[in-house]
């Protein structure tokens, strides 16, 4: 990168915004917030160049934006509203002064859209590879934390939204189809933008036990759930919302094993049935996908019949968290 | 990295620490911690190899180390306790499993000596270069944050230790000089570990106004103190503590100017001197090396004579904090 330091600096301070809690945001050794007693979510998620995007797919702007977005994402998937992210990104000299910035701008719209504000984080160089990774703290809002943890048996399995279409835009953008009727699918791989509106309805009402965040494929991500809370699932494939294109295709696949969707996956107590139906006719997509029973793994059937799940999902090495 | 995912989760779990205030800790979206009202200093720093390290000159152990140390500096730096951290990791190919058994130790360690848990992070693969990236929590201690920008003209310059032993120990292991008693210096570049009890002694006194880490030189650190409080500052070479080596060699420069000692840099009211002898009287070494003045910039003089300073230290890209 062609710019000094000091205007680097000058350029990302711009995105500072004022809140009566940041008492010290970037400029010093760290920032400094005032917060009031709670239990706190942190989460931190990187993405890595040849390993999580490519620029020739990806515009620095959205990506930022997905940086963002995958971070937000495990907040609330915890219960927890985000308040404020540090962002590091080590950059090779390859990459633009006028990439960066976009990069911040893509991020600074992001935060916007869920009132998260940026208060630091660190700025290098790098041989040749880029690299951005952000951390965020969010409070919980819930009555406790919604981890994976918390499925019990007889519990139903609920989905937000519609599942495989990041894969499939993933796909299109790598068939080079960025024709007509497919932005939707493009967008939701560029920018999977988390489904707020749901969530807030959600959370308001109390009514989820264990949630997260699906990130690598929902037969994956729900296989760690019930590893973590000690409990099997059964999935009726003709109940996981998706993109009627992905029936008619014949790619369900993507469906259940295709990753970056960040669409919310939790479990509920059956009796509470109706406040899901309550939501749904709010206008906001929840689909009842299956449910936690005494079991091991994941089971998934089509039409009453057993079908066997070969590739499950995405892995990277994946999160430590 | 040969190693699969879950093994690596399961290498990286046994590092580990129970807490009554951590909730939920690694195998969710995110942690979740139990936080009492206060104001709360948060941080992120990165290394990145062939910009910060190489690994031919440092061992993995050494750099997980160094890598917490330069956050609970921060952290320490603005008058807070360190309390949780986050690491992300992006590992290429060539790193082995072991490798990052041994930079999860040396984190461990630091980790242990200042009292702070890991709760989380990410784990990635890289193309080519390998990248580490912590953030931290840490609760404010002092009455108020000890940012940059409170200095005032009138108060005592201080710092903590000895400058400049990192860059020497960085220029013996370029030399290939490894031998007999320079081993401090060398250690000093491979895992500076903050100075905790003199940092124990003057917040418990409340006696610092500004206070930051040297990390980049004296010179280019005091400068930006300066900017952020609007004042200017004069220096005595005379008095900055160096190890007598460095005077011998007429390397001087290096105590002024080299990176990395993660010594503590603070300004105090005058008046409290007397507060400042009682804490070197226990054996801590802090020296006074000038004053704030209403001035710009940094002077340093040298037997009473004003000097030119050419090279004011280390600069990558930079904080954005």
């Amino acid at each position: 990168m062609e710019i000094p330091e000091n205007k680097l600096i000058r350029k990302i301070r711009q995105f500072e915004r004022r809140s009566d809690e940041v008492l010290r945001g970037i400029g010093d050794d760290g920032a400094v917030v005032a917060m009031s007693e709670g239990a706190y979510v942190l989460v931190q998620d990187a993405m890595v160049e040849h390993v999580h995007f490519e620029f020739d797919f990806v515009d620095p702007y959205d990506l930022g934006k997905k940086a963002l977005y995958s971070n937000i994402s495990d907040v609330l998937a915890m219960g927890a509203q985000p308040l404020y992210y540090m962002v590091t990104i080590a950059v090779p000299d390859k990459v633009t002064s006028k990439e960066i910035g976009r990069l911040y701008r893509g991020m600074n719209r992001a935060a916007k859209e869920f009132d998260v504000i940026m208060i630091g984080g660190d700025t290098t160089g790098s041989m040749r590879d880029f690299f951005i990774d952000v951390s965020m703290v969010g409070k919980v809002v819930t009555k406790s934390y919604l981890g994976r943890n918390k499925a019990k048996a007889g519990e139903l399995i609920a989905v937000t939204g519609f599942l495989g279409e990041s894969a499939y835009g993933l796909s299109l953008l790598r068939q080079g189809k960025t024709g007509r009727g497919v932005g939707r699918f493009i967008r939701r791989y560029r920018a999977p933008q988390p489904p707020y509106g749901v969530w807030k309805e959600l959370v308001k009402r109390d009514i989820t036990t264990a949630m997260m965040d699906i990130s690598d494929g929902l037969i994956i991500d729900l296989e760690r759930m019930m590893v973590e809370s000690g409990k099997g699932a059964r999935i009726n494939l003709d109940q996981v919302p998706m993109p009627a294109v992905l029936r008619k295709e014949k790619r369900e696949n993507l469906a259940l094993a295709g990753g970056e969707d960040y669409q919310l996956l939790f479990t509920f107590p059956a009796h509470r049935i109706g406040t899901i139906f309550e939501i749904t006719r709010m206008g906001f997509p929840v689909s009842i996908v299956g449910e936690v029973d005494k079991g091991k793994g994941v089971r998934v059937f089509e039409k009453g019949q057993e079908k066997q799940i070969t590739s499950k999902g995405y892995e990277h090495f994946g999160d430590i968290r």
